[in-house]
Parts: structure tokens; C-alpha cells; sequence
């Protein structure tokens, strides 16, 4: 349950063709804390608490952080979600194979969308700054806060402007 | 961080001497879910986000559950305290030396007092089943759901009683 993610992402304007074949998720999410970051999560019929030391706290950049993801049921998610901070983020996360990685595209619903964002999980802090998307990745905003989930879900005037 | 806890739990009646003598940690306590317990705690100047698989999940009796804890800042866990279901718990935790244990006395403040719990931690199962307290140990009490602090946080009736 414990996970020392290290993660890129990316901002994308044309999503690939035929984006149904891959597997799915529906996500919503609320946050209850941003630093460090409490969050529980819906996906499909599943259900997370999850954790996430603060950049502050673990002095890590915002590649690599530790994650916790612990499960809920239905209703203590259901009794979570209600204690949440700003909105809830709801969008489509498809899995999409690239080699050994998988792109997680987040497709995200209003008043988020149209932001679509590409997250890739890295093995190793090498293997991050080696990649090269493909040609349909866009800008890299990994170290870009406005792009964090958290930020959308507590800022009520947030709206996508590349 | 993760912590696979084996505990058992009595009441007292009678607090052994010189308590002074023992260190003390102050704690304040709120609970934001029961199944699975999602609880913020202060010890001391140190601050919590604990998480407990509930036994409905994991299939455990009382003796032993899988227990988290997360650090929180203190501007964190004053915005997580708020967000609690019921009332905060507050106790003074002394820590009593047993051979090779710890007992852990809760001392609990109004409106809880004058309950006081000693708790023991242990290795495994079979010591747990073997030990024997003190002989100020009153009542085990591991198994009565009354005497969880989720109950006491939860229920604004909650009055000691034996």
C-alpha cells in the first residue's frame, strides 16, 4: 500500500484514435487537505483513502513522493467525500501501453474540461528525465502546480487556459 | 509507517503511585470515520492522520488490526480536526515500563473521565493470550466496543459506567 511514485505529466491537445480499446476508469475525487495531500478517491466501484507526503515535508521535487492508498468502502467514502474542501474532480482515466509504461490519460469532465492531461509512473528518477512521449504529448507541466488535481478542486475560478 | 498491532485493553481503578515519575504524552484526538477508523491526533507537539482497517475488512478480531500513521503539520491537523464526526478526545498517556512491554495508562479528561484504560502492545498473538497485567489491572475490556475511543468520540452520551 505504500508507493514512492515517480511521475511525469503532460498536457495534451489531440487525444490518440480509438481511445475505447483501452481500459477505463471513472474517477471522482475530493479532497480533504492539499499539504500534505488527504484525498479520497472513487474508481469504478472501488474505493481509496489516499496520502501524499507534502513536497514541504519529505523534501522531495515534484517527481517522486510517497503515496498511501487505503481502502474505504462505499459509505465511509459516501461520509468523506461530504467533509471535502472546494469541488469534486470527476474525469476518465484510460490506460493506455507504451512500452514497459502505461500513460494514464485523465480526460477530465466540466468545469474542468476541456484540460486532458497524460500522467506516465517511472521506475526510476533515470528512467523520468530519459522519456520521450509520443508525438502527441504536449507541453511537460509536472512541476506546474495549477496542473495539480488538488489546485483545480480548491480554486472555484480555475479554468483551463494553456 | 504501517504497523500490524496485536493490543489488549483494561480498565483501572486504582493508578499506581508516582505516576509523575512516567512520561507523559498530552493527546487530543478526532475522529473523521469509524469503519475504517480515520482518526487526526496530537501528541504531544506532534501531530497524526491514523488509519485502521476496519475488522469488517480485514477479517481480524479485536486483538489485531493493520495500523498507519501518517505525519501531519500542525495547520493540518487543526483543518482536519474540524472537519471531525462528534467530540474530540483528550488524555494524558503515561508509559509504564513492564519487562520487556510498554503499558500505555490513558488518563481521560472530562466529560470521558473518570475513565482510565491501560493498554499493552505485543509481539505476537501467543504473548498476548499469556500475559498477565498487574495486579492493579482491573477488567479486560479488549473485546467491549464501548471502551473504543471511536465510541466515546461518537456517541453524546457516552458515560463511564461500569
Amino acid at each position: 500500500m505504500e508507493n514512492r511514485e515517480i511521475e511525469r505529466k503532460w498536457l495534451i491537445s489531440a487525444v490518440p484514435e480509438n481511445l475505447e480499446q483501452y481500459e477505463c476508469l471513472t474517477i471522482e475525487q475530493a479532497y480533504l487537505s492539499t499539504s500534505p495531500t488527504v484525498r479520497v478517491r472513487k474508481e469504478n466501484e472501488e474505493y481509496y483513502l489516499t496520502y501524499k507526503g507534502s513536497r514541504a515535508w519529505d523534501g522531495n521535487s515534484a517527481l517522486s513522493h510517497t503515496e498511501y492508498n487505503l481502502p474505504l468502502d462505499r459509505a465511509s467514502y459516501e461520509h468523506l467525500r461530504e467533509k471535502r474542501d472546494g469541488r469534486l474532480i470527476r474525469k476518465n482515466r484510460y490506460r493506455i501501453p507504451c512500452g514497459d509504461l502505461t500513460i494514464e490519460l485523465d480526460v477530465f469532465d466540466p468545469p474542468i474540461a476541456p484540460l486532458i492531461l497524460a500522467e506516465v509512473e517511472f521506475p526510476s528518477e533515470e528512467a523520468a528525465l530519459a522519456f520521450r512521449g509520443p508525438d502527441w504529448f504536449g507541453e511537460d507541466v509536472t512541476e506546474d502546480p495549477r496542473f495539480r488535481n488538488a489546485a483545480m478542486a480548491s480554486d472555484p475560478d480555475w479554468k483551463f487556459e494553456k
